[in-house]
């Protein structure tokens, strides 16, 4: 028998996605579910953050706690949607210390405070060091932003500037210290407002972040979409910290993930409506044809499909 | 600095309600947090079930799934709320094997299609074996249940049967094959039509699940609504494991937990209501004073506030 280790986390998830129906107006596949309650739809998503896989040497518990919120909201904002709260469950070891335990609180709660909705209670339990948030919000049904939307033609764009959760990574790995780097792997930022801007401007076709990675991302929104996308590595936006470590610069703005930035896609006719928005986002290619290519220094190559990827060593 | 083990579960999930905002219709410390959705309320709730301590030897990986949610829509039910369905979210060694980790899913699936809603999606990351569900419901606003509202000369009334998952319990402990006492163990089944038809009738002045066991939720049901409760031990219906093992009856009955019924208050001046509904329920005493008693074998004795308590050994 096939252990997780075996299969790998993408084959896990995709074995038990097949599993579940779809009878939601959004099913299990994209960054959370949808439910029509009315006038509106009802977007749910859980993400689960763990003391060994997602707490670095140097994060505090109540950065633990923030970004356990920060990542669902990062979710909800993939969708357009407005944030009404979080339900926070911690499953944690008897051995560790109170007060630690309600810096996590406090830091979910921080972030909740931050970019909308309520804290609305969980449970607590004892176990190996997880915290499961699911994250609750609403958008208008004409709204919603799907990963299934692009279309030959449409701009593929990102917000913010990418590569500044890996330079921050790296940055500890070598010893160094830079504030901003560090702040962008502790204290990730959801594109909370930028999402119902998008969502309101009605000139977004496609929409998901870029929690994986930006090339894994750009593969995921072109299986849902059905169209590949030509990506120019000189368009993409990179944060400065990028430049402040040693490392693999396509790692840390391709490959690495971390950064709770959105990818989405343009009709070309609306784009003027977000520039009029004041939206800080950058146009890094465009859909069409059936690959997904990277345009880099005038040599096209293959934008390869890789990322972050749990059970795997 | 004490750790979670020195001040155990109770007192932990006090710190931490006590740091979350209350702005909500139904805030946190009640089975479930509201929200308003406009003409209803949307009923969210969370709980944790582990391989550890919620496995007991002979219970499958289907039964922990089915579990996870069944804990959960019990939470729904004391609301009186229809469930919309359940966020799956699971933390899971990477030696699991991998149709152990989707008998799991099948589980949950398998609770959300006898009870309603959908299973709506999740997250699967590495962890040392938590399955954390999210259930979402909805309720009329004049019929959603809380545990503060009990009046005095209110009746205190059961659903179905007591003591039967402790039965089932000391039943593996002896190596007793009892399969009705197993069957309450493993599938615990919510009592979401009852639950509902509780909200309906008008007659309900308070609910809760007696999840914790009976003593520990009549004493809970009293502090919310802030009057005594007096409990008649014989009225209390047991299940016919209890007569089938081993053990001593008040342990089972009263302290024990793990039954999934609903433990709720009537009007008496409507009791009629839920008698010409059909529902299945036993009076076991009524509100009043502020001391919570037991008759026993017409003696009164002092009905003790214990139960299951998580990072205590």
């Amino acid at each position: 028998m096939p252990t997780l280790e075996d299969l790998g986390e993408k084959e896990v998830v995709r074995r038990i996605l097949a599993m579940l129906e779809d009878n939601l107006p959004v099913g299990p596949g994209d960054d959370a579910a949808a439910l029509d309650i009315g006038d509106r739809y009802l977007v749910v998503c859980s993400d689960i953050v763990s003391f060994g896989t997602h707490m670095p040497p140097g994060m505090s518990c109540r950065d633990l706690g923030w970004s356990a919120v920060a990542v669902n909201y990062s979710d909800l904002a993939s969708m357009g949607a407005r944030p009404m709260g979080a339900m926070v469950s911690l499953a944690l070891p008897r051995s560790m210390d109170v007060d630690d335990a309600l810096s996590i609180v406090a830091g979910t709660k921080e972030c909740v405070a931050k970019y909308g909705g309520e804290l609305l209670g969980g449970d607590t339990k004892e176990g190996s060091g997880h915290v499961t948030v699911t994250a609750l919000g609403t958008v208008a049904k004409e709204g919603i932003m799907l990963r299934s939307g692009a279309r030959d033609g449409d701009l593929l764009a990102v917000t913010g500037r990418l590569g500044r959760a890996a330079a921050g990574f790296l940055a500890l790995e070598q010893g160094e210290d830079i504030p901003s780097a560090k702040e962008a792997l502790f204290r990730p930022r959801p594109r909370v407002e930028e999402g119902m801007l998008l969502s309101a401007s009605g000139a977004v076709t496609s929409c998901m972040d870029i929690s994986d990675g930006l090339a894994a991302s750009v593969h995921a929104l072109s299986r849902a979409s059905g169209i590949g996308f030509q990506v120019i590595r000189e368009a993409i936006p990179e944060g400065v910290e990028v430049d402040e470590v040693e490392g693999d610069r396509d790692l840390m703005v391709l490959y690495f993930g971390g950064d709770y930035e959105l990818l989405f896609t343009i009709d070309p006719q609306a784009v003027d409506r977000l520039y009029e928005a004041g939206l800080d986002f950058s146009v890094i290619g465009r859909a069409r044809g059936t690959d997904n290519i990277l345009v880099q220094e005038g040599e096209i190559v293959k934008l390869e499909d890789r990322g972050h990827e749990h059970f795997r060593p």
